[in-house]
């Protein structure tokens, strides 16, 4: 019998999320039967999806019963197999969420190169946020080169790669960002033309007309990851046939600025004033970009051209407070914790 | 020197507008200038986006200014003529606006066919609604074969026709209505499947119950031509990967009804988690449709195929009033106003 430690949902969170929500414990491995594998987890996302799953209410995807183990991408090593496709040792990109340990059919896993990249960065530029900032670009943004790129929550691990994407396809590209050293770093390091600071603009007017300054010329596409004042300030600068890629809304996901939200009239208005196309999309429908991403991608990771930044939490105990961070946005690039060790450093 | 008689925006609405804003005046008919052709307005077209125009307010169209004749399509027939291309007694459709005569170049009219079909419908199933219910669930909806379209303002100008397309095309057709006649109507006349009035449901979320008893496969695509509670019933009933054309917005119009409508934040969640698209569209941006929609549904017209209703104010002293109706929702089809005599009858 072998004891691995997980950190299951103990109670759902009215509101903000709490400490009290979680729950760090002891659990037993289920045995490992024919075709799969055993799990030893190094690296486990964080992404703010994961706040929708706390919730008591059919999404996109079942909620996590309470008791169960919360969910989330990780970067493993397999560590036992009976499966011919994995070999002990092999790392691989699984779904064993904020447990130490898991047992994985080969189908819910997938090899990375250990020496293509560092590890973490299959769970960031090179994974699920990587893909969902070239999908939202290309496939629903429709970017096209010389156009005005506007991408809020800029320095996250979504947004960071986003702008850099778009700047590579010769887009002008404004990003908005919570506090200075951020929007410093998204300018300095990730390249953006702009970047403006949403904690220092006292609401969604003032906000809007930084922007308007920063993109005299208006907004094509606006990538968004955030709700809240940031859209308000973004909506009445989108150009004509303007594109709104709906990728999250960080800031509506506990139940506050949502009085203060732009009224939908309005917004509606916009919509069909400027004959904008607002859709929402989500990274598992997109599964079939995942070579077109990569070829762009991997040659610019292996050039050096892909700056990136991650917080980390260490020892999966300290999930749950790197969570709150996250959705607080106190963390800054991609929010990873350190659950066992990297063979690669 | 020679005297018309048009309709002059009198004063600019707050909120509904009234009688007031508007005055029924003669004006001195221009000299027809080389090139030129003068025109008798035979019908006038009443249609919500001229609320738009009285407002002081850029939008996808200058506002019509204070004294000036009130913006419209019209039939009318050619009186005299400086231009090779048109004879005296040619039928066009024009942009004469509320006014028994106009001046007009050449490249601002278009001639029809006098013979094929009422004059009147060049106004209608064959006009710029008729073109904008085609273009708004084939190009902007991408309505497919068996999926579920629902339709507001089922028995207006272009909710009519809509509906007609739809089913012809193979879907399930829902269409909402204000009162228990024009319910009829679409379900009777126009063949739609069903068809749900609300006025007779005390709020969105009754009229969204309807909708899903009636639709219980969900909605693939919505012609949104209205906003309010129509919208907040439609949007829990959307289908993953649903469209939203939004059309118009009547209820909003004037600027009531904004403070009940659905809070944004609810809405972008669902645009998220159903990937919905949602896209504003306007005509004037698809003329070079005009080619397939005429074969799609000239050769039904001939036929004898698609309904039609139309509601008739006389004499364009009258325009106003009739306008009113349409705004309030008292009017049932096409709203045309008789300006001069139609020598088809």
């Amino acid at each position: 019998m072998t004891i691995y430690q997980h950190v299951a949902l103990a109670s759902r969170p009215k509101g903000w999320p709490t400490l009290e929500n979680f729950r760090y414990e002891d659990k037993e491995l289920p045995e490992m039967g024919a075709g799969q594998v055993t799990l030893r987890t190094i690296w486990l996302s964080l992404d703010p999806y994961m706040r929708g799953r706390m919730n008591d209410a059919k999404s996109y995807a079942d909620p996590v019963p309470i008791g169960g183990t919360m969910e989330g991408g990780a970067i493993c090593e397999v560590i036992a197999s009976n499966n011919d496709k994995f070999a002990v040792g092999d790392i691989v990109v699984g779904r064993t969420g904020w447990a130490t340990h898991g047992i994985a059919d080969g189908a819910d896993i997938r090899k990375v190169d250990p020496n293509a990249a560092p590890l973490s960065t299959y769970l960031g530029v090179l994974g699920m946020p990587g893909m969902t900032a070239w999908i939202g670009l290309n496939e629903i943004g429709k970017m096209k080169e010389g156009e005005t790129v506007l991408i809020s929550a800029a320095t996250g691990a979504v947004g960071g790669l986003a702008g850099q994407l778009a700047k590579a396809k010769g887009c002008k590209v404004i990003g908005v960002a919570g506090g200075a050293e951020k929007c410093s770093f998204a300018v300095d390091e990730l390249g953006f033309d702009a970047c403006l600071d949403h904690k220092a603009a006292k609401d969604g007017r003032e906000l809007g007309a930084q922007i308007k300054e920063a993109a005299p010329q208006g907004v094509d596409v606006y990538f968004e990851n955030v709700g809240g004042k940031t859209l308000e300030a973004v909506l009445p600068n989108m150009n004509m046939f303007g594109r709104i890629a709906i990728c999250g809304m960080i800031a509506w996901y506990n139940g506050d600025n949502v009085a203060e939200a732009a009224p939908l009239p309005a917004v509606w208005s916009t919509i069909l004033t400027n004959r904008l196309t607002v859709q929402g999309f989500l990274f598992p429908d997109h599964q079939d970009s995942a070579a077109a991403f990569f070829k762009e991608v991997a040659p610019m990771m292996a050039a050096g051209k892909i700056k990136f930044r991650e917080s980390v939490a260490e020892g999966l105990e300290n999930a749950p407070e790197a969570f709150l961070e996250l959705l607080n946005g106190d963390n800054f690039g991609k929010q990873l914790v350190r659950v066992g060790e990297d063979p690669k450093g």
